[in-house]
């Protein structure tokens, strides 16, 4: 999607792929194959671009600090990435620079750490999570431990540093897109509603049914935490609203799925902006161009039936805005996301979730979503 | 452009390209290097493809009847674009339907036609506009022609077919962007009113400066033109408002200047709707987004200079969505556009003629463009 983006502007895009017919590929001028964990694959990246930028956080953070020293320009660099690449990091420096998150405590994963989390727990209470500091992603990596018995055998799981945390009470979760730019003027879309199942974002309401003082105080956040983090580029910080209070959850150091409504949604779309930011160019409007917008997640039928083959389905609902990512369908991998815009949010979200599962998606226990009589 | 709509709904594009460099290649899954003229070469991309379709009207008609015999899918057929290829052929066949056009001939430019010229002009005035049935493009093969003294030069101009037509004064022009399905579903987006300057569209203004009934009479006329050309994917009907009569002019069966505002100010764009109907899905919404949209062509300076090298100054123009097609400069040649949406439409114009001068765009002599002051 930022290579659609980077495309209209009339800029020349080359990708670091795995594979030659990975997705991104197709909207790619030049393809390295390769991978950004090998030095030499994303120098050869490096050295065909100006600017280097990311859409995911697997990232080897000593490869960028080196290739930031030979004076390749990677944006966002690596102290940035570090908040989404390392938990602890980002839970350390957040806390430090007065940013609320949950009640936290960073672990050597040694003899010893099995004890620690037990005295964390003592001060407040079972369950708690317990998280791998690296190497998380969409759920992966993050366990909720009911009481001592269990916490062995998931230390047992994670390599490197666990940060363990109290177990939050979800009154509802947020998330805020903020775009960059290397001199630090910045512009935040305004905060919206997520809904996670099983660590899996699956729709994003926007405003969503907070209070506005609530989402304003989100979005401030959200702008605090991409200053900390010298953000260049988009930038996503999800949170917490947990009685009555804004706990910052996690960080991603690039576009970031909670805002893929921004495409139709606001007036300049994560993926332009993101793309803006990182070329130093002036940032566009975040301001929402609806009242209401609604975006929800596609994935694959149990039986990896593709949405790609039930697109006219899809595209059949009023409204429906399908992106589909050309990806392979995969149980639990999101393929696409639908987005819908008007004026009533009951209408928006039903028309939505009934595009996506139009196209397939399966509804997921523990999400109230609309039936398709009221879409 | 249709390239970014396609990778939107996870469709995988190759194309026919006369360079591996032209900017169309640079959002393909797949490039066929060649020329559609060669039917060798035309025959390479319909391997490819599950259906074919063009951005120009460049087209070698047997070629396409050929192939489409030989069970490929082309989009829109010979009988279609004929009717862009060929401007006898397309007076002819409006003119017989019904559809206003400007008084007009067909004449084989033999021994004859200057006489033929001047017998049209005896009844329809001078000068009469004389025009190539075929290879026209941009205000090529088209001569406003004062006296009989001038025809015979411009006839030795001539391969093929002439058309002469009275000269029509122009009250205004206006455009008609309709897409339409195999199946004859068709969904057009509201006439807007387009500024030509030496036969070049220089600003599109959506809904213009003219009355909504005639605003919704030309809308009707060009539903009617598609439906008669069998259009399948988007064609664009160009009018001429004259002395309180709509005449059709121009077609195009390809999405076109004067449907780019689509992009940000309609629900579905151009492009995304030519895709869908090229693959006979689901047409989306043509409704318009804003009250008010201006669109502004972008060209190089005269010295050569690319937009590129200003894209920062056009992208620091507020409300300012700058597309760069990433082609070389060449004095007259469009290489961009910028789309200003809102409620008020000097401001609007305003913004988007203060955007496109800061990448460079030359005033064109001729058209009341507003002054930096008043963005």
């Amino acid at each position: 999607m930022a290579g659609e983006a980077a495309s209209a502007l009339g800029l020349s895009m080359a990708v670091l792929a795995q594979h030659p017919d990975d997705a991104a590929c197709s909207v790619a001028a030049e393809v390295v194959v390769g991978s950004p964990f090998v030095e030499a694959d994303l120098r050869a990246l490096c050295e065909r671009c100006g600017v280097v930028t990311f859409d995911h956080d697997q990232v080897d953070l000593d490869i960028v600090t080196g290739l930031t020293a030979e004076g390749y320009v990677l944006r966002p660099g690596a102290a940035t990435l570090e908040f989404a690449v390392d938990k602890a990091h980002m839970r350390t420096e957040l806390d430090r620079a007065g940013v609320p998150v949950p009640a936290y405590a960073v672990l050597d994963n040694g003899p010893d750490a099995a004890k620690s989390v037990g005295r964390f727990a003592q001060e407040h209470g079972w369950p708690v999570m317990l998280k791998a500091a690296r190497g998380g992603y969409d759920g992966k990596g993050v366990w909720p431990v009911a009481d001592q018995n269990e916490v062995a055998e998931v230390l047992s799981r994670v390599e490197g540093s666990v940060v363990v945390e109290e177990l939050v009470t979800l009154d509802a979760e947020l998330a805020v897109m903020v775009a960059r730019r290397p001199s630090g003027s910045a512009a935040a879309w305004p905060a919206v509603e997520t809904a996670q199942v099983g660590g899996v974002c699956r729709e994003v309401l926007v405003p969503g049914r907070l209070p506005s003082d609530v989402v304003e105080a989100a979005t401030g956040l959200g702008q605090k935490v991409a200053e900390i983090a010298g953000a260049v580029g988009v930038m996503a910080i999800e949170l917490f609203w947990s009685e009555g209070r804004l706990l910052v959850n996690e960080v991603a150091t690039r576009p970031h799925n909670s805002g893929h409504w921004t495409i139709e949604g606001a007036v300049t779309s994560q993926f332009e902006n993101h793309v803006r930011a990182v070329l130093d160019l002036p940032l566009g409007s975040t301001a929402p161009q609806h009242p209401q917008v609604a975006s929800v997640n596609v994935f694959g039928g149990a039986e990896g039936e593709s949405p790609a083959d039930r697109l006219a389905r899809g595209l059949a609902v009023e409204g429906a805005h399908v992106h589909l990512y050309g990806k392979d369908p995969r149980p639990g991998r999101k393929l696409g996301h639908v987005t819908v815009c008007g004026d009533d949010p009951e209408l928006v979200r039903a028309r939505a979730w009934s595009a996506a599962r139009a196209l397939g998606t399966p509804v997921p226990a523990g999400l109230d979503v609309p039936s398709e009589r009221s879409s």
